[in-house]
């Protein structure tokens, strides 16, 4: 049996036959137009039509997938409807281009344009470009699209980039798993695959060309893996691992409805993790209590420019809205280090893990923070909204953070605008200082959320993206284990809850330690709540310190890793 | 009165009076050359002249100042024997240019190449290359050379660029400061200028013309400005200062030959950092107890090429010798992050500070650990020689590197090459991984030597060259000293001796920290030496241990430097 490996993008095992969806033949004949406003129309009528059919098709989206899947295509249409960029299409129109060559020519040096762009997110908008070019030159020339609502059941598509205008009809009934030629996580591919709750690999070399039509194959979407023609065997095992996947996946739905508590009756919170609105239905959907890490970057990210203060009171409002009471903590602007924004125009560093990050940047940009802040704080009047400052190091960053909350909660005071001048203000640990200093930080925080991806980084002194020394970063390390049971020591002195939002937090074989520690929130992705409250359930308190007493005893992340898994429930 | 700025490259106060040294004028008409064999021989002379007067320049600064300045004029000598060289300039004799064309030609080349390479120290071999050119340029013409050994007393340098050439008859009796618009820390005119101790400020913008010949100026070198034609009440202050410099400096004079004990009696060690063999020279020079950290990334930093385990063997033994019977801590190669050798091919990374670097790079590398190893377990034989590994992060680094000394060890065993085969093994503390797991690498280390440099960095998460964060590095925060303060407990608790090799070892005000904490080894600039002998003779432990009370009690890097400069004696 062949495989092929590629992006784990979208978890799950599916299996299923080839249908290879080859893009439709888009060639044109370049023709010299005399009738230049008869040419015009023509691409306008054609325009027309596009932004008719994208708007059923995001209709069809936003009942099946949901409402940010059911934006990228209302997106194409807004963007087609850019007068400038029909213009521009119209001028060369009149300088005795077809349409079609106008069209191709205005949309390609757009594409062109986003594709240089430093950030993933910018270049994605080359893909969207593309994709309404394509769409409009079907309407020009009459070709019939795809229609992947019509493929039959145990169906995996495979493409080379599976464009949002596709994707309108996709039904995990039909359609098994998702292999593309392109895309990576951040891709609408891959996005759309996990809303749908479809296994895809993504970015798989010459998927096309390896996997014929008709094939059958075992896309492992979790492991990022494309099994080819596989045996009776092979195929026995992969069924046998799916229905383990799909039990499990049941018998999580016992714990749908319930407190999360340990085996001797103690509660503690389970949040889940955000990046945008629709992330918090997802939370509420998979029975999360409330939110444990906003990340607002994402707010940033998405557009070309800074969110006003209003479209961030929105999203922050929305959230709280969305989650009814129950807690909601996002991060402050945490950008630098690997997540560049280029309108903000972030200089290159050679360290930026160790650089003008998040905070940093915070406390430099009073514009950009106090925007920031006082859109939360307008936010805060609708919910339990908390906010976290990310990448402290001292004290002194959060005495600085609270006195712009205080100025700023005053200003509103003094204007008659609702919020929250009490609202709780946390530290985010996860440099080495903030660990050490947490008894002081504990006296002035009014919360506490490990972040253990960037902790065990700076503890390691390892950036977990360099292939050479990624073998020494290991939430298993002691040192990194040592770090965390002091703060959580520290957090529980001070009498201030302390949660954990770091990949970590969601680790069954680590949860005993968490729970031995005294961690009394756990936040995870939203895939992972049901699983976590399970694996809390399955520790007493006297288990777990007689685990940690032993775990804390070795001096090798191997050894940790021996007794967690010798102890695993 | 005007102030220049530019790097402070050797400290002190000198005041005198400007002499622009200018470069002799070596233009030279171009002809056409029909006696190939008779141009040659002129070359040839020129060159022959040029090295008998560069050998005698290099007999005198080597009696004046030292070998290391000395081998510089030396390469010279070398470099233009170089028979390809040579050959390259008769090749273009022979196709009828005449020498001076020639020389210039070939020697451009070089430099040009050599200037576009990615270290200061292949550049500055342009400047090498360009010195000799400018020599055998002046024989050819018949110009006679500077030279600065004639320069009346209380002389100012003034010069594009002090080239080793010029700096033969340097002397400190006439020369009281040196301003260059070129060249950095590592420039050959900041060696010598800190060996002969002449003020010196290097890199002032427009230096020649803004400094005419005659002013009055005042080198502040420790600074790293040129104050123009101060007023009477500006020379008065300057000269209290070169008083009060110079008491200190005499008052030091003092604790020469005295063991380095505190105020009630407690004796520890003071070791010198070095990073060449000269330097240990300047060690015992300034009345060092031994090496606290030989750096030996410099021995691979100087030539192009690997040195070879004869050549290391060389430099240990030779240190070791030198330090006749007391202790030379050799640290293991510690290259990456900031340091880069070019034959070592190492990759381009994200965060290089948090990549592969230092020990990470060594065990990947056996090859060149070996070699390294080696040379140090056969210089092991001739002295107190110790092994310090860099950059560890747990004990399991510690196993591997015993377990190849114990293999290498054992090899020389069967050969019957003499070595000590239970050579001391440490670990250089300075990332938090360590800091935190400094009990267990305690327990299985020989002794541990605290890097405060980079311990500061990774504890704060910040890259100090980056000027952006730099604001947050500092060995004054509290969760440094915490860190610091933990891991001296961790080796006295396990009985091994405890030292510090970082800057923060030579600070005056953080000495009596280190006492309270029970620091049994500094290990300083050898310029600091003595400075650091009469600081901790100022302290007994009882005062000591108070104001570390009230220091630790501190939460913000403020608070500690109010308290330590209040208690400053």
């Amino acid at each position: 049996m062949a495989a092929l490996a590629g992006v784990a993008a979208s978890p799950g095992l599916g299996i299923g036959t080839v249908m290879v969806i080859a893009e439709p033949c888009l060639a044109y004949e370049v023709v010299e137009v005399t009738d230049a406003e008869a040419e015009k129309s023509r691409l306008h009528g054609a325009i027309e039509a596009f932004s008719a059919l994208t708007r059923e098709k995001a209709e069809v989206v936003r009942e099946r997938v949901g409402d940010a899947e059911a934006a990228i295509l209302e997106g194409h249409v807004l963007m087609i409807s850019d007068p400038f960029m029909v213009a521009e299409m119209d001028n060369l129109i009149d300088g005795g281009q077809c349409a079609e060559a106008a069209l191709d020519t205005v949309c390609e040096t757009f594409a062109v344009m986003f594709e240089a762009a430093d950030d993933d997110l910018t270049r994605q908008r080359a893909a969207d470009v593309r994709d309404i070019k394509s769409g409009v030159l079907c309407q020009l020339l009459g070709v019939r699209e795809v229609d992947v609502s019509r493929v039959p059941r145990g169906t995996v598509l495979v493409t080379h980039d599976l464009v949002p205008s596709m994707t309108a009809g996709l039904d995990r009934d039909n359609v098994v798993g998702i292999v593309t030629e392109t895309g990576g996580m951040t891709s609408h591919s891959a996005i759309l695959a996990r809303a749908l709750e479809i296994p895809a690999v993504l970015a798989v070399p010459d998927a096309v060309r390896k996997l014929p039509e008709g094939a059958q194959v075992i896309v492992d979407g979790g492991e990022g893996a494309v099994a080819v023609a596989p045996d009776e065997a092979e195929l026995a095992a992969a069924r046998v691992r799916q229905e383990a996947l799909r039990r499990e996946k049941e018998a999580l739905q016992r714990f749908v409805g319930k407190k999360t508590v340990t085996a001797d009756g103690c509660q503690v919170e389970l949040f889940g993790n955000i990046g945008s609105v629709e992330d918090a239905r997802a939370v509420v959907d998979n029975d999360g209590e409330g939110v444990g890490l906003f990340r607002t970057e994402f707010l940033f990210m998405d557009g070309g420019a800074m969110p006003t203060e209003e479209e961030q009171f929105r999203a922050y409002q929305q959230a709280a809205l969305i989650m009814k009471g129950r807690p909601v903590i996002i991060r402050t602007l945490d950008i630098g280090g690997d997540k560049d924004i280029p309108y903000l125009g972030l200089e290159k560093e050679d360290n930026p893990f160790m650089g003008f990050r998040a905070i940093r940047y915070c406390l430099a940009r009073e514009d950009v923070f106090r925007t920031q802040l006082r859109a939360l704080l307008r936010a805060s009047a609708f919910g339990d909204v908390r906010i976290m400052v990310p990448l402290v190091t001292g004290v002194e960053e959060l005495r600085q953070v609270r006195a712009l909350i205080r100025r700023y909660a005053d200003e509103f005071s003094r204007e008659g605008v609702a919020c929250n001048k009490d609202v709780p203000v946390g530290v985010m640990i996860e440099t080495p200082a903030a660990a050490l200093m947490a008894d002081a930080l504990a006296a002035e925080a009014d919360f506490f959320s490990i972040g253990t991806n960037d902790l065990t980084g700076y503890t390691m002194a390892v950036d977990r993206g360099n292939d050479r020394v990624r073998y020494l970063y290991s939430a298993f390390n002691p040192a990194v284990l040592r770090s965390i049971r002091s703060v959580i020591a520290a957090g529980t002195a001070a009498g201030i809850p302390v949660g954990m939002c770091g990949e970590a937090a969601a680790d069954p074989l680590l949860i005993p330690l968490w729970i031995s520690f005294g961690l009394t929130e756990y936040s995870v992705g939203p895939a992972s709540i049901l699983a976590t409250r399970a694996a809390i359930a399955g520790w007493n308190h006297e288990e777990a310190r007689a685990l940690a007493e032993a775990v804390m005893g070795a001096v090798t992340p191997d050894a940790v890793l021996d007794l967690l898994k010798a102890a695993a429930r």
